[in-house]
């Protein structure tokens, strides 16, 4: 079958001159389950970021800086293939479409805000028309909710809803985010690699009601009476618009997130609208002292899994059978052994040389290289645990590391450790820190192209809002309990590259009121065989040996074998 | 006459609840002349930041922080008194008005987007129905307006016209910030004090012809001469709005700073209005090569006078003659020995001991303490040259420093080192640069209320967008040819006051391509006896003995006598 062909019958015989196909599923979240790889199915590209759009005699596909390369081999040739920074989909449409021409989308995919740079007539198709023709589509993920206890949770589900409820603009929220309904009502479940939530819809009422609209398939007994027992309703997700088509008063949506689809049977319904972001987001982000703990016990096991992944590594010939793939699957297996692990947080980036170089490398079978004793390692990695979520970037010099090499990275060290110590007042963003990690790679030419920190959840999304450490985070202060990572870095492209990345979370500083620091959670080792001593000043080797210090103590109370930090090389 | 109660006549016979009485002129610049000083006619109020409301029974004033006790003090009781961070007037007006009342407001005096908090019905009031009232209103100023010459401005008028022309979003543009104006057509004037612009409207079309609207008795020979030779038309400004009503097609104003009045002419006459940031921002702001090598030549003759006088200050007894007030006019007496220079750029600051702790002090008469051998000095102070605008505050201790002066200067020394030496990629804005200069005040818990560097004009405004340094300047990034200040402080209420205030400007560093930073342009020793040698570290010390042996090196090549930096205690 020509899918593109049959696609574009389909167009014509709807009268439309173009189709959107987006990677995204209807929860707009990072990872999508299988059922919605409609993008892959259709152009075979396998990334986390790509677009395509059909129109009546060609197609075009989008995708980020990441991942041109990958799309060019994977992508068939009759799609025009754009990086999304030079043309994006909706300047493509513009270009190629006469301003009376119609443009199919599936509104389940699609928020408000999404469709407002496409300035032609927007028709919305239900189902989506690549479903019928996706013969073996896999069947939606059907595991059971479970519910987050409080031990690890910290905070009843009523509590939250209370607080949440309180803070509404109007009558009821329509969440549709599974990470905040996941957060708001204590569940979690296996719905898409990586994160632990549940697909699944929320009307949350100004009383703390609600209705959780899910595959009751995933309910089992102790959810149903969980839901009982705290003025929940569940409903079958499939039956959300004629439900919405009942509602009325007003409804708190956030428009960047919200499918087109539910905002305008809400508004057909007669419902009045009020936009705003995510009452979730910044109650999420401030974790509480259970989540903390947690955190820092995750944190913990994670570092142990490290150690002994580092002590492995150490021992092994590297003659060319250890490979970037089987140095991944031999750190999960060393995860495994943490009794609280569940799943990775993010697939592992281990990259060798210049793979490293790649800032969001994916070995695969055909990428797959041997480690060497002649290059840099870098290995970026996480784990979803029962009581947090981690995400630790080092970097280890397989063989001796060139004096460059030496530089870069103790540059990228000393931004690290001016993050880590940095103490700043009430009210100071993201953006204003950025800076201080940067500062010394700057003075002699270098950066890195990312930001130094995105925001962490509790056993939740690796990257979550509404914090970060970067320029575009200049609207949201920093608060006591945000879990952030610190992660400098510098890529030579075709060479090698170095990152270091740690957790840290804001702390209050009881000898300087008004005042907020960074206490590190991550509990790894650095190569200090990468470390030109010569620039750093006494505060930073202190920190370097204080670091170091605190990893052997608390992993060797926690564990029966001996890590020995810094012992890397 | 009970001005007030004359006011209130008025509002009644005119059916009206309300009149704003805002302190800003027609020009929406940081200086006004003396006649439109209309508040302070009725208030009483002399500092540069109010606002009044006057209801039928009831009147407000509004000011910020640093002149809530000035207020106090002179402005009647009749008013309730509020700092505008606590309540602006949009919401007392919504407060102490009914939906129906009507406000009057003079819509030369305010622009759209401040008009925009106000829910209530406007009516706009010309003439000012105070200018009614003020018998003694002095008339607005005549001074001849100056052209600007070339060997200052480096780039003439004309192509300066055809560069914003070109740029225009409309067939015109109305310009009407009289800084823009002055470098938009290489004129100057005296109409306010401190910044050399004319009061005058532009209207620039897309040919580059252009109508200035000004009063005619200002244009000498030489101007008419230009204006004639460059395509310009001068009309009177008393006529500019029959002017307007007769105009057609487009027009582009910036909605922040563009009167009310001129906006609803347009309207009324059927002109499309193109609302755009005024397009001589950015311009302005990158001087040219010769805009900063007359920077520079201003810098010599500013710290020539400042060393002078610190070899004047360090002579004089300090017993009670020599007051704040004398030591700011001595100050201006040795800076009008240079020959570039015109006028001061602001008020001098000249605050001692605890004066030095309110960020703005302006010592009068009743205030004006004598300096002593007992404390800090803080010293704020610029020049308008000829050749360039310049903005330098010293801190200076007049006796034995306390260990805590010390270490809180050198903390903010520090912090101006590290802004100085910083190095920063293409695309870096003045936010990301801030915490650069706080940091090392925050390691003890201290901060300062202000931002930390603003941009500075060429014989302009001391205050000049859009760039700046501070955590509000997130969406412009710093380019080369940028002015700026680099002033951190720091300030004890009640004790005393820090500030190290110089100006730099943005370079590119051709060993670092894509890489920018920045050459400090002012030229005064500070003083090292507040310096606390062992929280340097040596790459600090080596800047201020290198920054003192170019002041020496530069200002004895241009002064007959021989300053000695450093030596100012």
């Amino acid at each position: 079958m020509n899918k593109l062909k049959t696609l574009q019958d389909f167009m014509k015989k709807h009268d439309l001159s173009a189709l959107l196909i987006p990677r995204t599923d209807e929860f707009q979240g990072e990872y999508i389950a299988s059922y919605s790889q409609r993008l892959a199915w259709l152009t075979g590209f396998t990334g986390s970021a790509g677009f395509a759009v059909v129109a009546k005699d060609k197609a075009a596909f989008f995708t980020d800086g990441r991942y041109v390369l990958q799309a060019k081999n994977e992508v068939p040739n009759v799609y025009e293939q754009y990086n999304i920074s030079q043309k994006n989909p909706s300047q493509w449409v513009l270009e190629n479409l006469a301003a009376h021409e119609k443009i199919g989308y599936d509104p389940w995919l699609f928020t408000e805000d999404q469709l407002k740079k496409y300035d032609r007539p927007l028709v919305p198709l239900t189902p989506n028309p690549i479903d019928h023709l996706w013969i073996d589509r896999p069947a939606p993920p059907q595991d059971s909710i479970r519910l987050h206890p409080l031990e690890y949770a910290g905070e009843d589900d009523q509590s939250k809803r209370r607080r949440i409820a309180a803070s509404l603009k109007a009558d009821q929220l329509l969440l549709t985010t599974c990470d905040s309904i996941a957060w708001l009502l204590n569940i979690r479940g296996n719905d898409v690699p990586h994160t632990p939530v549940v697909h699944s819809i929320c009307l949350l009422r100004r009383d703390g009601s609600y209705d959780l609209f899910v595959d009751p398939r995933k309910a089992n007994d102790a959810i149903l009476h969980h839901l009982q027992k705290t003025g929940g309703q569940l409903i079958d997700i499939s039956q959300v618009l004629p439900h919405l088509q009942k509602m009325e008063g007003f409804c708190q949506i956030d428009p960047q997130t919200t499918p087109m689809i539910l905002l305008q049977t809400l508004e057909q319904a007669g419902v009045k609208i009020v936009r705003e972001r995510d009452p979730c987001l910044y109650p999420k982000a401030l974790k509480n002292a259970v989540e903390l703990k947690g955190a820092r016990e995750a944190h913990i096991q994670d570092g142990i899994a490290l150690c002994r992944f580092f002590e492995w590594l150490h021992k092994q010939p590297l003659e060319g059978e250890t490979t970037e793939r089987l140095a991944a699957k031999k750190l999960l297996e060393f995860r495994k052994e943490g009794y609280l692990f569940q799943d990775l947080s993010f697939g592992t980036i281990s990259g060798f040389g210049a793979h490293g170089a790649i800032i969001h490398y994916h070995a695969t079978p055909e990428s797959d290289i041997p480690l060497k004793r002649d290059g840099l390692y870098l290995l970026d990695s996480g784990g979803q645990y029962l009581t947090g979520t981690t995400d630790v970037t080092r970097t280890i010099a397989l063989g001796t590391p060139t004096p460059e090499q030496k530089d870069r990275y103790t540059r990228v060290l000393k931004g690290h450790i001016a993050l880590a110590k940095a103490i700043f007042p009430e009210g100071t963003t993201g953006a204003q820190l950025d800076s201080l990690a940067r500062q010394f790679l700057w003075k002699v030419g270098c950066d890195y192209d990312h930001g130094t920190g995105h925001g962490v959840g509790s056993y939740l999304s690796v990257h979550e809002g509404p914090q970060g450490i970067s320029k575009w985070a200049s609207d949201v202060p920093l608060k006591p309990g945000m879990i952030l990572s610190n992660e400098p870095g510098y890529y030579k492209e075709g060479e090698y590259g170095i990152r270091i990345e740690n957790l840290v979370t804001v702390i209050e500083l009881p000898e300087l009121p008004g005042f907020y620091g960074f206490e590190t959670l991550t509990l790894a080792p650095l190569d200090l065989k990468l470390i030109e001593d010569r620039l750093l000043t006494d505060g930073e080797r202190a920190w370097v040996e204080k670091y170091h210090e605190r990893i052997r103590e608390t992993l060797t109370q926690h564990s029966d074998r001996h890590p020995i930090p810094g012992g890397v090389g």
